[in-house]
């Protein structure tokens, strides 16, 4: 096994967010369902759009936020994932790499649009998200290059990657890759309704080994096991997986392995502006602290730390250096 | 004369705004004047988005912005200016009418894309702009209509409308319809290097009495009489324009008539975060206050209270209802 080149690789749907202030009534009247992620067609895009206020467009995508903060940190990075070569598409593709994460995926020349997630942002910084999945559909196993997968010491991937069918069949081939070549791969659930959608697929790869490092919030944790009893929960997925990190928000996360299950608290902070990208900013700290061989509670830590900075501003990616706010917050790296 | 149907019109490029953050280094290394805007090609605009970090996209253009301020205080509003029909077209178009903003002119179907402004926002705060005018350049006199213009009570034109030729005649026509029709004409200065390309041209305006109102920040001011002193400037100014305001940033502002140089204070903030829009905002309000017969001083306070609220985040845009902001600090509409 020779030594890796990227700590991190990110495969995941490659989206750019179009992010608009909303009060809630405005989800009610479009029946959005607050805090979570419904996948959209192109009318309804269309009519979101149309009703939703101004917008601004950013670089988005679960796995892809999580690569750029990883690369913020200071971690070497890549990405999988697919857009078209439109404006949206160039402009993901721009965003990533002065991002200083690696990202050669060909863009699409034909057939639907780059992914737009449109997120509304409540006054309480909740943030509601309605996804065209677009060209992000098209990521197909052939994107999966074997050498780049066997260069990464940890491969990740979003639970997000089980709507478009072919990128499912990517994401296995990934994983086994990975696993061939004595990598490690982690997932993230990515939302209550997608572990609803895909439950039993989901236990299958963490009970069987496919994933070695589980990432979930409290939400996506009931889901899985259909429980409201978050100890149950806990303890259930203590049984499946070998690591697993669970999130809750300002009740802080928890780690769980087979020995334990470890409390560590938020980061305090002033007043939350955009939830988007919490829990994606919060795997990126914990991948890199892991990759960098750090204890769990330290990579938490880290964890954190990112998902703190990302949630006090609007947008999904971090507005600062995360390896100059580790450092003043006396996480070295 | 019939009462106008709107408060304001404005007139100006019709851009999108490709904001990134960048170190006093990066402007230095690119060769670029801080503070300023500069006018750039199609290959110098590729070779800048390579260079410049991860960035967000969010509508701007300068008239489009104060005409975006002027509906967030509950002014009816509309705006002239050109885009393409592609991607960052329809974000603009989506986004000044989500702002409640009439907009009809048509996009263009062929020629340049849709002009864009690549700012980079230093850790000061301060905006250096590197505009490339695309679409824009396309504004014609045929695209001002004029029964729109004289349903305006204001025109509001910028400066930077010198800068594409055929913009600069849809100007000159605007301002003699709305004349024509017993309706004001505004003019922002814009920019000191604008003011430096067509310094004779604007003092022409503003002593023929093309232009009503006069917008300048203090570089402008000393760049169109070519002094340092901001006294001498102050009563040059006062000389020719009837009515003008002249921003100061921090220092707040100074109303100047035939009677007096008033100076009104600025908002005071706790820090700095963007400057981008600072004085269309001012605008805004200024012209808010003035459509509504306020007096010179409430007006200039509704113009600082716009200004203050757009530089404490990134965007040229109000991020919150600026009529709750104003009812908020006491200044009804």
């Amino acid at each position: 096994m020779t030594a890796p080149r990227y700590d991190v690789l990110g495969i995941g749907n490659a989206i750019v967010d179009v992010i608009a202030r909303a009060e809630d009534d405005f989800l009610v009247a479009q029946g959005m369902h607050k805090g979570g992620m419904a996948l959209i067609d192109e009318a309804r895009a269309a009519s979101i759009y149309n009703a939703m206020g101004p917008a601004s467009e950013s670089s988005g995508g679960s796995a892809a936020n999580t690569i750029v903060g990883v690369a913020s940190f200071g971690g070497r990075a890549a990405f999988i994932g697919k857009v078209k070569d439109d404006e949206l598409g160039k402009a993901f593709a721009h965003d990533i790499r002065a991002a200083r994460v690696a990202f050669d995926v060909k863009p699409a020349t034909d057939g639907p649009s780059t992914a737009r997630c449109y997120i509304m942002v409540t006054p309480d910084g909740e943030r509601t998200m309605n996804t065209y999945l677009g060209a992000a559909q098209d990521l197909k196993p052939s994107d999966i290059d074997e050498a780049t997968i066997a260069s990464a010491a940890v491969v990740y991937l979003e639970g997000y990657l089980w709507d478009p069918p072919q990128a499912k069949e990517a994401f296995v081939k990934a994983a086994e890759i990975a696993h061939k070549h004595g990598r490690k791969v982690a997932l993230t659930l990515s939302d209550s309704f997608c572990v609803d959608r895909y439950r039993g697929e989901f236990l299958d790869l963490i009970r069987k080994g496919t994933v070695d490092i589980v990432f979930a919030n409290e939400h996506e944790l009931r889901s899985l096991y259909e429980t409201a009893d978050f100890a149950v929960a806990s303890v259930a997925l203590q049984k499946d997986a070998r690591l697993a990190v669970v999130t809750r928000s300002e009740k802080g996360c928890v780690v769980i392995t087979p020995d334990a299950i470890d409390a560590v608290p938020a980061m305090p902070i002033d007043s939350v502006v955009d939830v988007t990208g919490a829990g994606d900013l919060f795997a990126a700290g914990f991948l890199v602290g892991h990759s960098q061989g750090k204890d769990h509670r330290t990579s938490a830590r880290l964890g954190a730390l990112a998902a703190a900075e990302v949630i006090q501003h609007i947008g999904a990616r971090p507005a600062v250096s995360l390896k100059a706010l580790a450092a003043e917050n006396g996480l070295v790296l």
